[in-house]
């Protein structure tokens, strides 16, 4: 259950001494064909780290024969120095491998503005090439932790007998930077780049972008697709599209459920909506209020807060007509006041609050957390 | 140094038992003219209290005669009957001083989704009717008081010898709910509402509306401007406007610096803006990172967070070309690494973040608190 279920794929993780803990913190996971189709999404911020410019110049070409990550340090906000080491670092694993660097990607998380080890990294990247094992897809895994407390991995077989696999990490919040998430997924299917970006957008649309657990967008965010063929099976389109969301769900819900500080998981649905946007912005709107997210931590079904959240949005609704139940009570009725919010069990983990706005037919799900003063701790430690 | 400094207002503050803990819950602000003059600037949420639609319908003659406070229930999402006792909440207050309901604003703070006990307001209304006096500003002030731990208020007088007074709640945490921010200025300048309009707006958009703890919007924020009249001076538009924008920057400091569970108190200057709106957009933008709010308040020059944060706008710069200073110290340079972080010194309460864009000429300064432990304990407590 990891990026080497999949045929074709060998991969590796190694402990470099980036990290000062000693822990693993160089991943590679190789495609050995016998294609080499790839795509990738990348952080929307405009603030990207140079690993990050690469890969998305890199994933443009449809094909990526390489994948090296390392935890520890982000290598953002590094300038040309910067850029010039991811280029080296690429340039490496092509010599090691046999390939052009235009075909390696680069992934990179930890702190920010801090030049990266590259003698440790690049010693750490031979280590791993001669480490590299079909078996390896869990070692990767492990490499790419930072705060996680556990490795994030899935797997799925497709009747047809093609397979996928994934790995992610992240979502938590980083000691001491970002909440970074990579994540790397392989098939054994064999489909064109043009097939694999659209399966991944419609993934990720729905997956890793309805997960939001500060609002803190990254600058090194980063999904990236393989795909080997070496299954020798050539989906529909739509066949695939459905494993991947599936896939990319699992990966989400693991990050969701190991969110540093976090206590709660919190779902936000969305019904009746105008359209999918607006439902997404009232999810989102929903999943970013402090406040919302305190009253959760704190185990009180606080509306009040939820409808003050909504109302901060431009989606299309009526003031006086939403309603609002939490796990399943419905404690506002048309903006006021509804069941007894008494009622509602806030004792569990998972949480789940359903909004209907009376406005349409659109509906969107995310997933967040609660806000505690874990969260806090975790992330006013001092960077260095 | 209140409400009741300017000539032609008499205040009061009584306890009518709506908090449990007796302490002072209603304030009446009278204006005794000659004019009654006014202008209000109320919550951009869509989901509006009932008060909150009240007033803004009153403010719309431009003449009030009276305020109506009440803290500890906000009177908000509680529907059509919610608005019936704001109705007969104003008819009251009209009764008493002779002037009609509809001249009466209405304004209350503390929990949502409860209806207001009238019976105790009603009463606590009579009481301060009976204890209006032309030095009742302070017992006003301390009444409309939440979790605020000390009332604001403020006073000015220009040469010409007309004054402002002021005061306010909020922007700390209610315990349980949002954070409601009241303000209410008197002047016994003689202006006409649609000049007092106007500087309102100006004050607001420069002051209040650059204040931002922790980017949550309530359903109850409200500002009302009473001009009396009473000092015979018309001051010029930009004089009063002038003055009006000093003494509600000195409210808006004051309610940052008494946020609740707040340690430090955060300016976010950024310069070398496309236009005001880009500046505004970017220094809101990290106010709001609950990871660079955290980092502040642990002491952290994370200088990393803020460009990640200032890379999620839309604003006009080039990703490579940020400057950031923390306490004076430029610790990044053009979007990379600058002088040693370690030469900040974060261990005072006030905290000046500078972020120059080198996209033109314009600036906005913002207030915020860092995020704590503190803050997240005091919103988590249960609401009943």
């Amino acid at each position: 259950m990891s990026v080497t279920t999949p045929a074709g794929f060998r991969a590796a993780g190694v402990a470099s001494g980036i990290k000062e803990s000693g822990r693993p913190d160089v991943a590679l996971v190789v495609n050995d064909g016998p294609r080499s189709a790839a795509a990738a999404r990348v952080t929307r911020n405009r603030i990207k780290a140079a690993p990050v410019l690469w890969t998305e110049q890199v994933a443009r070409g449809g094909r990526i024969g390489a994948v090296v990550l390392n935890s520890g340090n982000a290598n953002a906000c590094t300038g040309p120095d910067g850029f010039a080491d991811v280029h080296h670092t690429a340039e490496l694993v092509g010599d090691l491998l046999g390939i052009g660097a235009a075909d390696v990607a680069v992934c990179s998380t930890g702190i920010i503005g801090v030049r990266l080890p590259t003698d440790r990294l690049f010693a750490g990247i031979r280590a791993a090439h001669a480490a590299l094992d079909p078996d390896g897809g869990p070692a990767a895994a492990e490499a790419i932790m930072t705060t996680d407390t556990v490795p994030k991995q899935v797997a799925r077989t497709a009747s047809s007998g093609w397979r996928l696999g994934g790995m992610a990490k992240g979502a938590g919040m980083l000691a001491p930077e970002l909440a970074t998430m990579l994540v790397v997924l392989t098939t054994d299917a064999d489909l064109e780049p043009h097939v694999l970006d659209a399966a991944l957008g419609a993934a990720t649309a729905v997956t890793f972008e309805r997960l939001d657990t500060d609002g803190c967008l990254s600058t090194n965010d980063t999904v990236v697709l393989l795909a080997s063929g070496a299954s020798g099976v050539r989906p529909e389109p739509e066949e695939f599209t459905a494993v991947l969301v599936d896939a990319c769900a699992d990966l989400a819900h693991q990050l969701a459920a190991d969110a540093e500080g976090a206590g709660k998981l919190i779902t936000v649905e969305v019904r009746g909506a105008a359209s999918e946007p607006d439902a997404v912005q009232v999810a989102r709107a929903v999943a970013r209020s402090n406040l919302v997210k305190c009253a959760i931590g704190g185990g009180d079904p606080n509306w009040g807060r939820i409808l003050a959240a909504i109302g901060t949005t431009t989606a299309r609704f009526e003031p006086d007509g939403i309603d609002v139940a939490i796990n399943g009570v419905q404690v506002c009725r048309r903006s006021a006041i509804g069941e007894d919010r008494a009622k509602v069990d806030l004792s569990g983990r998972d949480v789940t609050i359903t909004i209907e706005l009376h406005a349409g037919a659109a509906t969107a799900r995310l997933l967040t957390t609660d806000l505690t003063a874990a969260y806090v701790h975790e992330n006013s430690a001092y960077s260095t």
